[in-house]
Order: C-alpha cells, then structure tokens, then sequence
C-alpha cells in the first residue's frame, strides 16, 4: 500500500492569481472581504433543498420552510451569501435585498424520478442572476453521469454567459452514475479528486466537494493509484483541494450532525486549505439562536484561516 | 405516529410581498379586486378539458361544448377569469373581451398517448397572452415525471417570458409518474406538498393544487416523515398551502361532486388559508342557472376569507 | 345503450365570428365566395397523395401524374382552391395563377417508414405560402400520436406564423397510433371527435375530418360515454362538426368510390353542418370530362346549403 | 361665404367595427366600461406637463408635483386612466396598479429648445408599457411639421409593436410648423381637421384634439373650402370628429379655464359625438376635494351621452 | 415679487418607494448601507474631468493624473463609489475590485468643439458596467440642447438596459443650450428645477444636480412664475429636490472652493433633503491626506441626516 503524505496544507488560490475579469474579480471580493467571515474566507447558506429532496427537510424545524427565515439566519449570522433558486430568490429576496449577497443557483432538479442517468437542468440564466443583483451563480455539475454530454454542454453556455457578465461560478461537483458506484462510490477519493480537477477543468471558479470517505473496501474498485493509497483524511482533504488548482474549495456540511462533528469539520476542512464552507441543514434545522449561535463557532474556526 | 397540528390557518400571501414588477401586479390585483369575489381571493373557471380529456367531458351538459357557454357563466356568475387554450380564446373571446378576464392555458395534451413519461407541450407564448389580453398565463407542470427535465427548461423560457412582459404566471403543479405511484401517489401528501414547493421554487405566482388524500396505507410508502403522519385533511391543506409559500394557492374541484362537497371543499380549502378556487366541470356540467345559484354560494363563502 | 339524437343540423360558423384577423378573413372570404360553390361553402381538390402514398395512385388515372392535370380539373371544375405541396407548386402554379386559388400543405411525409409514431415534418413555411400567393395553408396533425407533443409544437410555430401574416390554417386532423387503436380505432366516433375539438384548442381555422364510422364492437373499447352510444350516421357526423365549434369541417373523400356514394357522402356531409368537402382521388382518378360531371353535381348539392 | 350645417351629432365608432385584435379590444372594452363613466366614455387625466412644459405647471398647486397627488386624484375621481411618462410610471403607480388604468406615454420633449420642427422622440417602447401593465399607450404625432417624415417613420415602429402585442394606440395629435401657421394657425378647423384625419390614417385608435378655434380672419389664409365656411363651433366640432371617422375622439381641455366654461367645453364636445375628455391642469391645479367635485360634475354630464 | 418659502426639508425617498427591481435594490442599498457613511446616504467621487475637460484639471494636483491616486482616496475616505470612463475602470479598477464601488459612467465627450449642440455620445453600455462589476451607471443629459432628441433617444436604450439587467441609473443632469441661457441660464431655478423633473420623468433613478444660482437679475428671463420669485437658496434647494421627486439627489461641488464653503455646501444640500454629494475636482485636487480628512468632516456633517 502506498503511503502519501501531503506535506503541507494547500496553499489557498488567491483572487489575484485566478486570472478573473474584472466583475467576476469584483463581486469575489465582496464576498471574500465585505460579507462573511470577511477574511478572504467564504460562508454560504444553501437553501435549495426544498426542490432537490422536497420539504421532508423542513419538518425539523417546521419555521425553516419560510425561507425569511433563512434570509435572516444569513443577515443575523453574518454569512457571506445565501444560496436560492429563482423563485425564492425573485419573491423573497425584498427588504434583505443588499444585505445579504445572493448566490443564484441555475440548475436544479427533484430527487423524485430515477437517478441513474442524472442532469440538472437550467432553470434560470446568468441574466436572470444580474437582473436580481446576485454576486455568484452556482451549477450542480454531475460528474461521471451517463448523461454527462449535455451536462458539459449545458455548463459551457453557463460559463460562456458568466464571463462575459462578469459573474463568479460555483460549481456543485458530484460523481454521480453507475459507473462510478462501480469504481469505489461517489465519495471515494478517486471520485471526489477527479470531480474536483473536471470542474476547474471546464471553467468553475469555486469549487463545492463532500468531504472524501476513506473506505479501503470499497476504494479496492477504484482505478489505480487510488485503488491502494493509505491516506489520512485531513492528507485526502488536502488533495482533492489541490486538484481543484486555481479554483476555490467549499466544503458541504451534509445531513445534520452534532456541533462537534460540525465544528471538527469545520476546522480539518479549513485546516486543510479550504476557501469555505457551505452548510445548509446543519444550520436552518437548528433554532434561530442556536444556529447563529454554532455559526458564531464556525466563523471564529474561520478567523484562524486568514487567506 | 407522528401527530403533526397546524397551529393556525396560513397567511395568505399579499401581493404586496411576493416580489411582482409593476405589470404583474397590476394584472394580479385585478383578478383579485376588480373581478370574481373582489376580496383579494380568486374564482376561476377553466374550460382546457375539451383538450386534456376529449370531448366526452361535455355530455353531460351538451351546451358546454360550446366556450360561448362558458363565457356567460363566467360573466353572469362574475369570476375573476376564464382559462382557455389558444384556440378557444381568439375564436370565442370576442364580445366578452374586457369583460371576463383571460388566463391563457400556454401548454396542454391529450390524454390518449401513454401517460408514462408526461410532458404537456408549449401550445402558446406569453405574447400570444399579451395580444389576447390575457391577465395571467397558465402552464402544467409534471412533477416527478421522468422527463421533469424538458418540463423544467420548457416552463424557464415562459417564466422569462412572463418576467418581461409582466404577466402572471399560474402553475397546474401536478405529481406525476411511476416514482410517485411509489411513493404514496400522486394524491398522497408528499407528492402534492413536493409539487407546491417545487412550482414557488420554479418560479410560480400562482399554484393549483389537488386537495391531498389522506390514505394512510399508501402514504407508508412515502418518504419519512411523511410516512409516518397522524394529520387531519384541514391540517393537510394548511401544509401544502405552506409549502407553496409567497405563491397563491389555488384547489381544484376535479370531477363532478355533490353541492354539499363541492362547498364545503371551498369552505376548508379557503379556511385553511387558499387564495382561491378553480372549479370547472362541477359548475359548466350544470344548467346555467344552476351553475350561477351554486356560484354565488361559493362566493358567498369566499367573501368571509378577505385577503 | 345510450340513445344519443342531434336534435338540430349543427350551424356552420360565419367569418365573422371566427375572431379572424383581416388577413385571414380576406383570403377565407375570397375562397368562400369567390371561387368554388360561391356561397359560402368550400369545394377543395388535394393533390398531396403523390408524396403521402407515392406515385401508385396516379395509374387509374395516368394524366392524373401531371399536376397540370388537377389544375385545369380546378379551374373548369371551379374548385375553392388546389391542394399542393411546395415542389408542385412552384413548378406549376404558373398561368393557372390567380384563377385556381392555392392551398399550400405546410407538412408531409411518406408511407414507406412504420407508422406507429407518425410525425408530418415541415416542409414549408406560411411565409413560402404568402410569397406563392397561397389563400390558406394546411398542416397534418396526428391526434395521439406518440410524438404528439413534437407535433403540438411544430403546429404552434405554423399557428403563430400564420397569424402574423394573416393565413387562414387548414387542420388535416388524422387520429393516429397504437392508443387510439385501443379505444375503437382511428375512425371510431370518439376518435374523430377528440380530433375535432383538438384542432380547434389548437387553433385551426377549417379542419379536414373523416366521416366516423360506427362501429359498435370496436366501440365498446371507446372511453365512456362513446363506448354505449346509439347514434345514426348523420348525428355522429353532425357532433363532430359542433366539436369542431368555430373551426369549418370539411369531410374527405378518401378512397374512390361510386358516384352514387361520392353524391351520398355529399349530401349527409353539408346537411349534417358540414362547410365543405375534400375529395382528391374520387375526382382525379377520372378522366377530364368525368370529373367535371361529378364535380358539377356536387356543387349543385352544394348550392342547396347556403351559408 | 358657404354655410355648412352638420345635420346630426356624430355617432361615435363602437369597439366591434374598429376592427381592433383582441388584446387592443380588451384593454379599451376595459377602459371605456370597468373604469371612468363606464358608459363606453373615456376620461383621462394627463400628467406629462412636467416634462412637456417643466414644472411651472405645478405651482398652481403645490401638492400637484407629487405625481401620487394625480394618482389619488385619478383613483378618487373614478378616471379611465392616468397618463404618465415611464420614469413617474416606473416610480410612482405603486400600490394604485390595478385600481387606477395606466395610458403610458411613448414619447415626450421639453419646450425648451425652438419649437420650429418639433418631433417628440421616443422613451419608452410598448413592451415598456406592456411590462408596466398599461392599457394604451400614447403618442404625440406633430401634423405638418418640417420634419414630419421622421415622425411618421417613428409612429410607424410604434403602431406595429402595438398591433403585435394587442395595446392600444392615443395619438395626442398637435398641428404645428410654419406651414400650418401660415394656412390659418394650429388652431384653425383647417388644422385640427386634417391633423384628426391624419391620426386615423396612420393607424390611431383613438386621437386626442383642441376643439378647433373659429377665427374667421384667420381662417382666410386656409385652403379652400376651409377660408370660407360658415360654421358654429358645435359643428365644427362634429366635423372634426367626422374626419376622425373609426378612431375615437378625446378633446383636452388646455390651460385652467373657469368651472363654467369647463362644464359647458364638456357638454358641447360630447354632444358633437366625442367619445371622451382628457383634461389635466383643469383638473388637478384644484385641491383634491375641488377637483374631485369638479370631476363628479364632468362624469354627470358624461353619463348623458351613453355611447 | 411671490416670495416662495418651502415649508419643510424634502423629504429623501427611500429605496422601498422608488419601485426598483431587485438588482437596482440590491446595487443601490448597497452604496447606501455597505458602502461610504452607510446611513443611507451617498458620496461619490467622480474622475470623468480627465475626458470632459481634458489633464488640465489635474495640474492643480499632479499625482491626481493616476486613477490610483483617486481609488486610493475613494477607499482610505471610504466613499460610496468611484465614477470612471470605461478605459480607466478597464486598466486602474485592478485590486480595488470589491473595495471600491464603481460607478461607470457610459456617456462623454471633450469640451474641443462648439457648444451650442452638446450631446455626449455612449462610450459604453450597461453590460460593459455589469461585466465590470459597477454599481450604478452613469449618463449626462443636456436638458434643453438643440438635438436634445437624439439624447433622449440615447437614453431610453441605456434606460431600458439597465431595466433589464438591475442596474441604478443615475443621471447627470445639465442644463444645456441657446434656448436655456435665454431664459435665465443653466444655473438658474428655472434650468435647474426643469432638469430635475425631466430626469425622473425619463427614468432617472438618480439625479446629479447643481445647485441653483439665485441671480435675480437674469431670472428674470425665465418663464413665469421663475421670473418673479423671492427664494433663499435652502428653499431654492429644496425645491429642485422636490421636483426630482423619488429620484434620489445628488449635488456637484464644481470647481474647488474653499474648505468652509465646501462643508457649507455639504450641510445645505443635505438639510434641504439631498441624499448625497459628488464631489471630484474639490476632493482629488488636494494631496491625499488633506482630501481624506476634509471627507472625514463632510461624512460627519452627512452622518446627522440618517435617511
């Protein structure tokens, strides 16, 4: 078995060296430095669980089904933006409007029909996102998915429309399809790492990853060198970081944990060369208090990692 | 079982709040203040089964094969629009333009074609609505059906349509597929509480519901916690009215009830917080004066929910 | 079993309560009252089975292979109008000019590839029938057709283009595929009249129907209530044409049969309510001075039908 | 010296033979019936002096500058419409969309520069009006001036994007240039006639005119027969209807005039056949309660002429 | 002589009034609350001299001749935004991105050719400010200007752009041309209080004034009843600002005066219910910690009129 070691914690890309035009370079830096954490680190609160599981999320805190009450979790809690689809965006955004930076996500779909050839298709435009005054869109890219042709396709004329209006692009990375259950699981390493470098490959600016599962077993199915790494999880952490290069990495915070496991991740995540984090129901199912409260933790975690 | 109570009826959403440009709100307030119970609710009556079921709808009152009929109901019975599809409205809207106001149904199918994989293609544009001058579109989308995608992307271009051009958009949410059949049914809580979400998530105004059916058998399949609930129908209605969140709620009357049934569905839904009715064959399948006698005491009803 | 009687000859729809735009009332009037009967009743000859069925059915008739052939049948016959398909047309049209008004069918196909998914694709634009001089344009629609839904969009495009360029659209409404097999059968009552109200939902101006025929075993797979109807051949006809609403029907001739049937066939049509007939090979497929025989009577059954 | 006696009071075109699509009929239907009088008349309260004569116009009553003062006015009042440019639109209707009907005016010009060859340029565009919510939209046309070309090319563009989208069409029509100085002033029968006559020609709905002033020393410099005809004013009035023919006529009522001579300036245009008033300063350089009042008045004598 | 006292300080309009969409909320809240004294109110540094008036301006001040030099002093004084021409935003934005708002101005020209006929022509367009990441665009109106139609003109395009892509428009308003110094002259109420009303009438959601110059002398050739006013400057003021109505306002400091009249101008303008300053020449022509500190004392003075 081979033994790697990542000698040093990943050096986080800076705004300067990405090559950015100048709106994406602008708006990046507003939520780097004048939202948030503020310290060139990011904090997002995603909220568009309610199309891709349904409201079945909201049931644990029957008040988070009224996204104001998100909107003021990410005004209160200080984050760097607020993740929304169209629809919520365009009805709730209102007196919030300027204060808390709009992440609008494009693609989206149910978990209702079958998932084995996945593609997320666009429900609205970089237009769309400029009209509304959003700093960011986001795309969910399904990495490896039978489907994954129009999938690049589609993210190409996403990107194309991005550039020329001067907006960041965060990317969704997910190993998604038969092909990749087939060879160590969408949160393998070797899924994870190449979901990582085929998103900066094809254009993202910001980089969203689960955190890699080491499970030797299941890892026997991935392709070489993958299929016999011994690795640390803070060591994969970092390598999937590295090959997201120039662009930045969020990690997700997943189903709901407890504050430990919360801020633990929080902490080996950034410790390991993360821009941010992006926790949505580990944040909204928790009482207004108690989630500003935990996300007070988080940003302090954060305030270590100065960019 | 988890006994789930819905405290108090929900609010209904303001114009006001939901975010609307000045065309949509001035088409919206309209509907609701100027025509129907003029209360803030709505009354609509749609006229598009003709297309969705064939003809055979309209034995059982043969005047109501001719949209004339329609037309003096909705116009003698004072509802807030009419919904018909393209063809019916540029032949038939004639006399009765600026007098009862026009929802143009965009999409619509036959029921003939296997139901499998159900997409209802785009009949109409918003500007064919805008020369007709139409007050609000309509447009039917499959929820969980295994082509959702081509759905998604086709309402996107007529939600972007409706932005620019101002006009409202009323969405017939309808769960269907083989995953729904699975999960609880198309009538089961899950489904038509994901389809309310889902259509404010896309970008509804306006959303019309079926009244859930609370069948605790079949609702075992469902996701938790929906397989699991202990709700009362008021209590369920309140729910899916909830999900639909800044978005109008509508509840269709579907086939041809008692008129005990049929008023006491309008006398829940509305107390549980609906902004609206739309009843087609329970009223066009009655002689005229009966239609209008069971409309007014509909309306009646409605005047005690002012918005 | 049901006994269904039409208690009245349906009324044939005037111009003038068509909702028909100037440029379409102009050319419907001119073929309503400038050629053909000349009273308001429309008397047209197709001539678009050499691509529909290939050249086999010219040899009752071998003058009947040169176009020139149906266009002096049209003139000396006095026909409302010729229908080609755009190769013909251009070639032909020539100096019958002005004196045979065209009727240019927008979409065909051939009978040699399987036909369970019937689709009629585009071969012309309305814009190839203004710069032709076309006085209508008509459109194959297959009614239940698996691929319904690609024809319900291809059928908009022609809708909205003929609306702005103000041409009148003639529906060919052909119920088709293995679902309507199912229920009684493409000629079967409740077939024909879904096709019917479907065309004009969609928004034809003039509809091509078949006469049903009725067939009570093959009815009994019908959708209520067409499964146990009791009605005579003139009632099931004239129910189509009220289906049909502000659409004019015109009946096919379909195969050739014998002049008395052909008269017949005439007679029971315009009685039932009918605005006109299409016959193609019954007219062509006889010699010149034949045709314009037969032709002649027709048009004299036609003249008792003032509309 | 030729006595010419109009012998009836014109009769006032209907929306049916107006030949109107159905968008611009809906929108009119509405504005003649579910709003103002209600009777089929028109009256509208202009408010683009602001940008036409700057805010001198104000100072009569202060509280007039503040474009909401109009909107109460309109509202209370019980008007048509209210005519606004697209910047007070945009900013100012409100909570009032829906409940006070919006006529946008397209184009506007300051009386700053010389006024030798005036041409209003355009500022907003009728889909602008169509996202507003609008019901008609309005056009300053400038009869005879030097550079009446680029006007009418202008109204061109105008009057086709209205047609398209179903909106209809006010033409404030103003004679003006040298030229109609020299044949008898802008006021003179001879102007007013041919600038009513010009407004239907190029496609005007309804047109906008000054009661035609009679100066028989004037009139002297007009073509023949205009230099020597012997009218009242009440004829003169009925004839420029009459030349108005199918558009409707809307007098204005100019600068502030006395309560009587404003009453009787109503009378005596509805009596000659006009189809309604739009009178501004009149209107709203009152104090709301007198202007309210005075308001009340004009619609007593509006109900008098039922169209 | 009227003697005309305003009664009251305007009050400012708020965001919430002005019927913005959500992107120009979004921008326009953020220069407000986010950026520069964050109470609602504005100050902006314009460097647009260096085209309008050519490096002659920056003689005073030679290190002003770098665009560094005024971001530096628009970020160490904190200011809402920076207004730049396209070329200079392009190059110098650099790592001020994110720090300092831009404001790009999209219109300009020299002050090489005569006069008489001033129109700035587009040297950008509001997606070029969108691409940049700019806040806000900026647009110089010559209000009364010979060819003040094609300005008009010029702006709707820009206007209707900015609709399209939420982008707050602020407008440079100049009174401008023979006709303007005949009737008192660019600075005087009459000129002034005209062009405030004509930029909110045309869309402006921002107004850049001069403060009006009470010559009483020279008023005398403004129309009534500018002819014959009694105002003190506060009132004068007061009344420009009023008539800008829900357009916010801004007033110019012009060529650089002393420190006291600088603050004095400061706390009139913002008594009277300015909701900002933009002052240029007088900040960048002193050496930077100079400029810095005496906005530190403007942003004292502007921090007593919360908004």
């Amino acid at each position: 078995m081979k033994r790697v070691k990542a000698t040093t914690r990943v050096q986080r890309p800076t705004v300067e060296e990405m090559g950015l035009n100048a709106g994406k370079r602008t708006r990046l830096k507003r939520l780097l430095y004048h939202f948030g954490p503020g310290n060139g680190t990011l904090l997002f609160l995603p909220v568009d669980q309610g199309l891709e599981h349904g409201p079945r999320d909201f049931f644990a805190n029957p008040e988070s089904l009224d996204p104001d009450y998100e909107l003021r979790l990410a005004r209160d809690g200080g984050y760097s933006g607020i993740v929304f689809q169209i629809g919520i965006a365009e009805k709730h955004l209102g007196t919030f409007a300027g204060d808390v930076p709009l992440v609008l996500k494009l693609n989206g779909k149910t978990d209702i029909p079958p998932d084995k050839s996945p593609l997320s298709p666009l429900l609205a435009s970089v237009e769309d996102a400029v009209r509304l005054g959003a700093d960011a869109i986001g795309y969910t890219l399904y990495v490896g998915s039978p489907i994954q042709e129009a999938d690049f396709v589609q993210f190409r004329g996403v990107r194309q429309e991005a550039e020329r209006l001067g907006m960041p692009v965060i990317v969704w990375a997910y190993p998604r399809g038969e092909a990749i259950e087939a060879r160590g699981g969408r949160d393998g390493l070797y899924a994870v790492d190449y979901a990582a470098r085929v998103s900066v490959e094809l254009g993202a600016d910001v980089v969203k990853l689960n955190v890699p599962k080491l499970d030797r077993e299941k890892a026997k199915a991935s392709p070489k060198p993958y299929n016999d790494l011994d690795m640390s999880e803070e060591d994969a952490i970092a390598k999937v970081i590295r090959s997201a290069g120039r662009a930045m990495v969020l990690f997700s915070g997943g189903e709901k944990v407890s504050d430990d496991e919360l801020l633990k991740k929080a902490r080996s995540t950034m410790a390991a060369g993360a821009t941010g984090l992006i926790f949505g129901r580990n944040i909204w199912q928790r009482p207004h208090a108690d989630a500003v409260s935990i996300t007070r933790q988080m940003k302090e975690i954060m305030q270590e990692f100065m960019a």
